[in-house]
């Protein structure tokens, strides 16, 4: 079961050369993480905030296929590709909704931190049960 | 006396009308203001990550006469245009290197700011002596 | 009548003095213009890469009230305070959601360009129409 | 033989979990990219604008091992670590200047390509030399 965040590239986000700046693809994937962590009570904002966890990325990958330009919209598929202890790889599968044209492929993996002493935890309760959810087979 | 900052536009600060977009102009100038403070010891970065004072925006003006595009280089003329109790306004000038053609002009009120309370606080010693040494006549 | 867009501050849109960086108020007025634009055919996207008129900003003034945190929403409210030949003054007020506290105005005056001579316009007919229907009494 | 482009953490680069965001290593990269591309007459500015050639990404990889924060300086050390027909391999090691901690690796596949036809190019010869003589072996 994956989540879908749909995402416009916004007229500030392309570069000289006219496509979507390939940085921004990892701020829609942030923003796509942050919606699939909606289904925690309180959400990325009260894990950040209140609870005083965060999920920093220690490895990626990306693979890019069709370069996005202003007006078009991708659509951004969030599953779980591995869980463990303490970590968890989202894998973000992003489409041109126009065209279902396949634009790219992320895997991200983060690991819980406390934010205070930036030291691992394991995954809280609750984000595991959400993480196992989503999980891709 | 002012304070130059020179700052090219890079690659993924145009937009989709392929000029520099306008809200990358004030982070422009509050690089020019980091660069400003440097004549204070530790800089910016101990005004705010040690002794806990910011300078948060209360008013700004901006005005535009030329627009700047990938390759363009900025001259950032910072100066203070006015200093109160708690505030400070600075004057931010920017020409294009090539020809020297005014690119903007942009004001920006601040005001000393205690981060844990979010209070305004008189502007430090070392700040006023700052710049006051580089008020615009 | 006014248009409200709605917006969230983003994980990543917090300077280090843990509030919303004020050169990012301006990409969201700048969201909610697009938005407001909806109102014409094909919108804004359709504006810059069919038609090829933009609407650089000129002059723009700004006022701060209430700092922004991460888990804020800004409501953005969208009209039209002053109308010319070629230029529209576009007035923003934000307020935030959890309280209605008033956190910014921003006005924005715009002109309408031909952007492959970067001339000026005067507003297409249907910019004209939809820009009055939300001017500001 | 490798190129170092030394990048202070911007104020505004922090997230809010008070760190500097993931998304951003990739812009400091990509500025480490242009300044490599000094190297070639006209440089970077010039390939986008004049020769119309860009180096799209197509896939990349990153591994972080330090998180940064506001204050903290990178040195960031760029090296070619494979050079195909049409494509590149960048490979960024990122230090923390304070203490020589390593930051990050991250490894970006580039592919020559023509900005009006959005096709791959052999690359281009100064740039094969500049490439070539930048190669981690």
């Amino acid at each position: 079961m994956s989540v879908v965040y749909r995402r416009a590239v916004r007229f500030e986000e392309v570069d000289a050369a006219g496509i979507a700046f390939f940085a921004r693809f990892f701020n829609w994937c942030h923003e796509a993480m942050e919606r699939f962590f909606d289904g925690v009570p309180g959400g990325y904002v009260d894990l950040i905030t209140r609870r005083r966890i965060g999920f920093p990325a220690v490895h990626l990958t990306a693979d890019w296929k069709t370069p996005l330009r202003y007006g078009d919209v991708a659509n951004i598929e969030t599953a779980v590709a591995k869980l463990g202890t303490t970590s968890a790889t989202l894998r973000y599968v992003l489409t041109r909704e126009s065209d279902g044209a396949h634009v790219a492929t992320i895997e991200h993996v983060t690991v819980a931190t406390n934010l205070d002493t930036m030291t691992k935890l394991p995954l809280p309760d609750d984000c595991r049960a959400l993480l196992e959810l989503h999980r891709s087979t």
